[in-house]
């Protein structure tokens, strides 16, 4: 786990190096925004995406590059989601990551703006020649990301959650899997397209990614019940205070954390097929299963 | 003049109709999203960008699907730019074309997201197979559009707009080039793509297309002056009153009338090496001149 810790680590640097490189920078008086992009994409963050399209570039053998650009777009999906989710009209949060979310450090007006351009960002990056030098690969990377993180993924997602029509386990799994599993998918699905993997690769993968990312999802409700903001950097307990159903307040936590270790198992049995190419993914469930944050 | 006016009311049904096929339809609880996102991009609207690009796809005899195709990223693009614009915490207008603003009809949060969505679905259209054969335009299609619509084109000209960081010419010019000349370009960089255009022919039509984007500005600013709220189904007189600078206020109702008149000879002269085949685009200068909304 030391070992699975440093790679989190080198993954982080690598995708905030890169993403420095990438996002624009300030000249002129719009100089606010790209700022404020920065600030949001490039501040603190564990980058679990990031990681997970790393190790499975490496699972694959591919070259660095299209692999780790393709983590800095998925970042800027990320960093704008989080922008707008904190928004007052939103879920109306003042601190992430421990630091005051964009429209507390701007105004809402540049939040609202620099989420739009950061998901834009997104695409542009994965749409240059340097992503890949076969036009049809980086059109079906712009293609996959999109649906993930649209209507039919994550804005679909968080649609549901805010109007928080759900109250039983079948509505929380599905707001689940669209808010934050398609994008979760997603850092699995770019590199699959990046190695053009075989059908049966790609099943097993997305079925891994599909249940870590369920996984990850109660670990974060549990974190929520159970954690402290300090912990977090965030506000604590937030779904319970504003009548949420999640995982947790739905099973409790004895039997979240019992369905927990159950899934965690069926989430590395999908790996079986890539055996111990696969070592750092399957370490990597563990690693998500004991954050703290 | 009747016979343009024809064409661009049927450009205008033309893409409508493919983007209602287009755009996803609400199933489960995000159906109030996905409501929100037609609303916002099918209602009326000018369609002036579709109208640019199926004439500029007609001058180079191009098919009709890849560039209906890429009005409808378009069209999604502009949309969500005035679903973001409109918001409470930019512009805060509460009807737009003679109909309540999406976060009027819907809600702030709905607004958002639907703006996002819309976005998302406006690369997601471009990446798709069906826009071309080759991926490679696909990607370069996803790139243009991203670059006129992101930090460096329309978000970051919204930025200097809400910021009102412009009290000389040159100021709202480049406001101006970036607010709305960047999408308009947009229109036919698109084309120009699918057409492989030569880059003599790709800098003849750009430089049309940015003086007419400048004409439609100062248009905009002159009915922003004088006409009434009812013609233009938004409110009237809004830069004057928030004390934002614009051509009018900078130069005076005459003096910006008759830059106009130069300007159109000019924009039009961008179109002689395309001889009659540019006769559509000649007359939508006028067009755009004449416009009473």
């Amino acid at each position: 786990m030391m070992e699975l810790a440093r790679r989190v680590a080198e993954a982080a640097d690598l995708v905030t190096v890169a993403l420095d490189e990438l996002l624009p920078r300030g000249e002129g008086p719009e100089g606010r925004l790209t700022e404020a992009m920065r600030y949001a994409a490039l501040g603190p963050g564990k980058r679990l995406r990031t990681f997970f399209a790393l190790e499975t570039g490496r699972m694959f053998e591919l070259d660095e590059r299209p692999v780790l650009r393709s983590a800095c777009a998925l970042e800027c999906i990320h960093a704008y989601s989080l922008v707008h989710d904190d928004l007052p009209c939103m879920d109306d949060d003042d601190v992430r990551r421990g630091r005051p979310t964009v429209h507390k450090a701007y105004d809402e007006a540049t939040a609202v703006l620099a989420g739009d351009a950061l998901q834009t960002a997104a695409f542009e990056i994965l749409a240059h020649p340097d992503t890949h030098s076969d036009g049809a690969i980086r059109a079906e990377l712009v293609a996959r990301l999109a649906h993930a993180s649209g209507a039919r993924g994550m804005a679909g997602g968080q649609m549901i959650d805010i109007l928080g029509v759900r109250d039983d386990l079948g509505g929380v799994a599905r707001m689940q899997r669209l808010k934050t599993g398609a994008l979760i998918a997603c850092a699995f699905e770019l590199p699959l397209v990046l190695a053009r993997a075989k059908e049966a690769e790609r099943h097993a993968l997305m079925a891994f990614a599909h249940d870590l990312g369920l996984a990850y999802q109660i670990v974060d409700d549990l974190l929520d019940a159970e954690g402290d903001a300090h912990a977090m950097g965030k506000a604590a307990r937030k779904d319970a205070e504003k009548g949420k159903a999640n995982f947790v307040t739905l099973l409790g936590v004895d039997a979240a954390r019992e369905r927990l270790g159950l899934l965690a198992d069926q989430t590395k049995s999908h790996l079986d097929p890539f055996g111990n190419r696969a070592d750092f993914l399957r370490a990597s469930v563990d690693f998500v299963l004991e954050r703290r944050q």
